[in-house]
């Protein structure tokens, strides 16, 4: 076999073999097919599209190129969460310390942002001393002793999807369901978990900003899961404007402490209860979801949740003091405020701008080398069907340095749409796929 | 600009500017713009296609990625021919010295032979002492001495294409007609020549295998050269079937010896002529191509080609006694029969194959380091048409390894097609292009 001729078959619109995947993934893994080679290849792919047979054999190379990870000495089930990404999307410090209090096991890896979408290892970083690099033993610990523990990718897990990946960035190969299907759910099965809740964003602020593509997704990653034994549910939900009131790293961790004390946003709390809820429910917690969304009002009510959290930032090195005294988190020293250019109902939002005017400002990576300013961050004052008047307040900027900020202000200012007629009302939940 | 935007322009089916087209050929060509990147771009260049303007833009960005040759110190009008290659295509020997012998200039600056396809400079080289790599100095010397000299591509000449090409030939995006277009062009238009006439194979034993394709290309390439301010035609010629009676480099040169002395295959001196007749034409040097015709078929008769050609291999280091004592050339020491499977007319043949046989036997490169055994070579005694009975000789394999012997031997014998009834007869000149 040569990578040569799976190219041309590939351009040539053919379908591979499991066998001719598993060359491809497996020989550039071990660096014997070059990266002009597989790029190549991915555009091809891009192009001309895999079949779910082919997304499936993907998936399994990408998963087998690296340790699967189980944890047979954890009695209870392991379940997790993996949301497709967007601005202030930050339910995973939630819903893990709800669930974990609810006596399941979340082992979850996480990612960092890129571009417009934040990192929930990021967010973790910006609270003093937590360190979301622990070896897979001291992972393993943490999760055994709280039941949540948070980490980054290793070089053990998956290593040719994180290969794959850095490829895809640079090549403009990146958004392509299967491609996407497969870097995806090759770390989430490789993490032991037994079930999966996915949270596949659709909207201005999503990757995939058509409903039907984030459907397509959905229904992907759900199969993929159950062909390899793992239960699955996809919620596609809505990024037409930022989750929660918030975005930046810092303020990402006071808003999800918020909620954890019964407090914050009320589109962050449903969606993180409900998220939280399914978990319950895929991981035999409870019978059925609505039980599920109970318990995880329960734990919140009686500040279980938020003692987990604690507990797990602690476990990780991290000063859980942070949950008290939100000033031990950093915080950027001056704002600005960004004024409304025209009065009316907001009706829509370029919610993906917004993050990447945060990034320009520090508060997140235009390049994977850029280093984060955990305490930048946005306010977001309204939310689609609010009325507003020329010059209100929309959006409060926590910045540090001034060297873009006039830039930033007016990506932000002109991201906003405005109707005479009010809108009607966003759903937060637009779907339920495998359910 | 970014390249990775670029990237997802093409990706997109989108039309590049001249000046994006120049940032990746520049940046590729200085090392700033990685291979992974540019095998992308052209991934998606082979699939979503090039405009004309694209494709004008392209080949001028790779011309000028290195040095244009000019030669103000030779008075008279500087001619070349290309090929885009084929099995027993060896009219560059020929037409060379009649056009040089004619009064005109053919710098010309040859390919090696890759996969089925033979190279002018591979032939020459089998002829003891001779140098296809002089300086570029040397070069315009024997050119001014005597009105032709063949070369290799320098490092100084279109080291764009030298890097592309070498790229497309690992990424399976070779046979694309815009980037094969630039290729071509950009390496003939760097030449310092004022014409350029283009013998375009279609058939079987070619790269364009359909007739549609190889007009295509040719009307692209004329178009292109006459943007450029040259003077050019395209002949689409028959490849159906080997040019001449051989293939392999020794037995090449001395067919093409034959034709200087008014002998060898019909097809091979008629297409010589014809070629070379444009040549006088668009060089100026006849008034009409009929009168280049004529003009061709004294120089042979008079020997004044012959003596052109010996007089060229002593410039540039070769033996010239290997025109009059063929055994000075290298010789395979075995032969072998080919006999036929079937009988009945000739009616076709996979001519791609014989190339693909004689690489096997050493006679050509399977992969670019190979190196090739001058002596080997295959002998045709049938042409499409003739009657032919079981069993009776089809061609004679000029041999020296066994290892690969009965794998071409039937490589060879399956690539004959008979009928009952005669098939019309090839026309060996298709069609003209640009005239």
């Amino acid at each position: 076999m040569r990578a040569v001729d799976l190219i041309r078959k590939k351009r040539d619109a053919g379908e591979h073999s499991p066998e001719e995947i598993n060359f491809l993934i497996s020989g550039y893994t071990r660096g014997e097919i070059p990266d002009y080679q597989m790029s190549a290849w991915l555009m091809a792919t891009w192009i001309r599209g895999l079949s779910r047979p082919e997304i499936a054999a993907l998936t399994e190379a990408m998963l087998h190129s690296g340790e699967v990870v189980s944890f047979p000495e954890i009695a209870g089930r392991k379940v997790d969460k993996h949301s497709t990404g967007g601005v202030g999307d930050k339910t995973s410090l939630i819903l893990a310390p709800i669930v974990a209090a609810g006596g399941l096991s979340v082992p979850m890896i996480s990612g960092r942002g890129l571009g417009h979408t934040g990192g929930t290892l990021d967010k973790l970083e910006s609270i003093p001393g937590f360190n979301t690099s622990p070896t897979l033993a001291g992972f393993r610990r943490v999760l055994g002793q709280c039941g949540m523990a948070l980490i980054g990718q290793t070089a053990e897990i998956a290593p040719a999807d994180k290969k794959i990946y850095a490829l895809r960035d640079v090549t403009s190969t990146v958004e392509n369901i299967g491609l996407i299907c497969a870097s995806i759910m090759s770390k989430k099965l490789a993490e032991g978990i037994d079930a999966l809740v996915l949270d596949v964003k659709t909207g201005s602020g999503a990757f995939m900003q058509k409903e039907g593509d984030s459907v397509r997704l959905a229904e992907l990653m759900v199969e993929t899961a159950e062909r390899m034994g793992k239960k699955a549910v996809a919620l596609i939900t809505d990024m037409d404007q930022p989750l929660g009131r918030f975005a930046g790293h810092s303020h990402e961790v006071i808003e999800s402490v918020e909620v954890l004390k019964g407090r914050g946003a009320a589109d962050l709390r449903d969606l993180s209860v409900e998220l939280s809820a399914w978990m319950f429910y895929l991981g035999e917690r409870t019978g059925t979801v609505d039980e599920g969304r109970g318990l995880a009002l329960k734990l919140v009510a009686s500040g279980e949740a938020l003692d987990k959290f604690r507990q797990g930032i602690a476990l990780q090195g991290g000063d859980a003091r942070v949950v008290e005294d939100y000033s031990r988190l950093p915080q950027a020293k001056r704002r600005a405020e960004v004024g409304s250019l025209a009065g009316g109902f907001l009706a829509a939002t370029n919610c993906m701008e917004f993050g990447v005017a945060l990034a320009m400002l520090g508060g997140g990576r235009e390049k994977k080398e850029d280093q984060i300013d955990p305490g930048v961050g946005l306010e977001f004052h309204k939310r689609i069907g609010d009325r507003v008047t020329a010059g209100e307040t929309l959006v409060t900027i926590h910045y540090n340095s001034e060297s873009r900020l006039n830039e930033a202000r007016h990506r932000i200012a002109e991201s906003f749409q405005f109707s005479d007629r009010q809108p009607p009302a966003k759903r937060l939940i637009r779907r339920l796929v495998g359910a």
